[in-house]
């Protein structure tokens, strides 16, 4: 009864927790010794490419999952059909590849931002010419965090913006000016079943998630969010959690990116929801029946970023909830998140403002 | 950042799925390496008696606690004065003998049973005669969940009774024809803030533990029993979660046993408390503010007895919370729990009624 993990960070940490309650084992793969879940669960040390240690894996879990997407599909597939892996390697492919990711979306009827595939200066140009200024250009692998990425304001940007590239295949966007970010997370079992969590409302600063709230925006965006969510669950006869972050302009969404995993804007579900997403995840991987994804209440988690406050001083706030990851600090790294949950929204705001003073004066 | 923990039954594994967000260390002492807390964190193997053993605990943690009650003063004494152990070992020693349990409920002022020490077939035939039948006969030490009592409910019974005792002292107690069973549980820090948590509604079946509501009974019943709890708090300058049992009858508390651990009637507090009782004791014995008690709502927890009920079906019962300590089955041990948190008495009791009858048969 082992659940193999591809990746120890926090997010494959953050399972173990949920799931040994459920009387579930743990074993991760992942490069080094010292992450997060190897605290929590035994770990195979090694590439995520290695076949030897992915054998061994498959061997002792009865299901192989991922705790970040940047792994290698090839490496999986190589397992064979005997290992049962989930999500689905179609959905970790499609999200692997700005690309593919952004025909998903049209394919599934998700509005998304205009956009071009580059792999030269010529294609850039053209690019830039028929979708306008000012643009982004990212790769198409790789990047998370905001990490690979360049905006184009003027033509004369194009030159700089390619080297940044390095060469690598890139797309060209249309650069959205969004009045807010929100992002939809939802389980599929393999049964079928099917449960949406409430929409989180998404504060990023520097490219990385700083602030979510949840619940979050009308009835109306929630519908049409979990609408779009459904269908890529759908499309892939997908097992697990499922992520879409969207853009908000004039109260339209428009799809910005989709993650095939456990999610940084659904952190709050460990306490703000009956059932966390990581409980969610696994419940969903396994066939057990999917747990209720209400809300508690109102809910902001926000992430610590690059330095820790004190201990002391974070549970000093009344009703913060703290989830250290045990790493070690560096500058623009998640080291840990709290959630508040609140009975209404002016309460959450106004310890939320506390937390955010604490945490600014850290960083 | 390490928290030595003598015992790794399900309230060490507990202490730990609780004290990872916290970016805490465990490391548990246990007889045998099978054990549910050995599954999620590091465990040396060894008598609780070992001192070597318990000098190679203490110099590796910042603070050892135990996770039940039956472990050697002694032996834990012999640490020495460098070593930090909470609960303090005066409330641990306290526990361990009823008669020492009974003087202390009576030095505090908490009504408890009319009681007398036995040490012969002279004594307890003067305690029979003292209290009256029907009466409770009971070993002062190694009693656990009804182990270790005989009840006499004619002068017949004494000494079919005194053999059970196999001449071990004890304590002969009235009976009490109660209304109801509660429990208060509250946590001090090693700063003396003091949280207590809703009275616990408590119904036993064969002496274990089967069901727990909470909040339960009425404002004053809670009032009363936390007045105790401070009392006895305050007198061992407690450092952790301490536990203490009553009969209700007619409105009025009689204490019935204390435990100085996080205990089986406060399960629900994972789900159901803004606070667990297992994260509270981690911050109550590492000098932190402590955490929120109130309820999230009404909470019901049931104990899995001897058999597993199947996964799927307990997960199918709507807002169900299922903690299996990963233990094999045998008759009468406790395999696990599940928690219902409901916005009101009567969902929570449709709820309950539904666990029920799945626990019942798988019983």
């Amino acid at each position: 009864m082992t659940v193999g993990i591809v990746g120890a960070g926090q997010l494959g940490r953050m399972l173990a927790l949920a799931g040994y309650p459920l009387g579930q084992d743990f074993l991760f793969l992942d490069r080094t010794d010292d992450t997060p879940g190897a605290k929590v669960a035994p770990s195979l040390r090694g590439e995520f490419t290695d076949r030897r240690l992915l054998r061994e894996l498959a061997r002792r879990s009865e299901v192989i999952t991922f705790d970040w997407e940047n792994v290698s599909v090839e490496s999986l597939a190589a397992l064979g059909r005997r290992t049962r892996i989930a999500p689905p390697l179609a959905a970790l492919a499609a999200s692997q590849d700005r690309l593919s990711e952004k025909r998903l979306f049209d394919r599934l009827g998700i509005p998304t931002t205009r956009y071009a595939a580059v792999d030269s200066r010529a294609s850039l140009l053209r690019a830039v010419k028929r979708i306008g200024l000012p643009g982004v250009l990212k790769t198409r692998r790789m990047g998370y965090d905001g990490k690979g990425q360049s905006v184009l304001r003027r033509l004369d940007d194009l030159d700089a913006a390619l080297a940044t590239m390095g060469g690598q295949p890139a797309i060209y966007e249309e650069f959205v000016p969004f009045d807010f970010e929100v992002s939809i997370i939802g389980a599929r079992s393999t049964r079928g079943e099917v449960a949406i969590y409430p929409l989180n409302g998404n504060v990023h600063r520097d490219g990385i998630l700083r602030v979510t709230r949840s619940p979050h925006g009308t009835a109306a965006l929630q519908r049409r969010a979990a609408g779009h969510l459904r269908r890529m669950l759908g499309h892939f006869d997908y097992a697990g959690i499922l992520n879409i972050e969207f853009f908000v302009r004039r109260g339209r969404l428009v799809a910005n990116e989709t993650a095939p995993r456990v999610h940084n804007s659904g952190h709050w579900t460990i306490e703000g929801a009956e059932t966390s997403q990581f409980e969610n995840h696994l419940r969903a991987i396994l066939g057990l029946p999917l747990g209720s994804t209400a809300a508690r209440g109102h809910a902001a988690m926000v992430n610590l970023i690059g330095t820790m406050p004190g201990r002391e001083a974070l549970l000093a706030i009344p009703g913060l909830h703290l989830h250290d990851y045990a790493k070690a600090p560096r500058p623009g790294r998640k080291l840990g998140h709290c959630t508040l949950v609140a009975a209404n929204p002016a309460a959450r705001e106004r310890r939320l403002r506390r937390l955010l003073r604490l945490v600014d004066r850290g960083a």
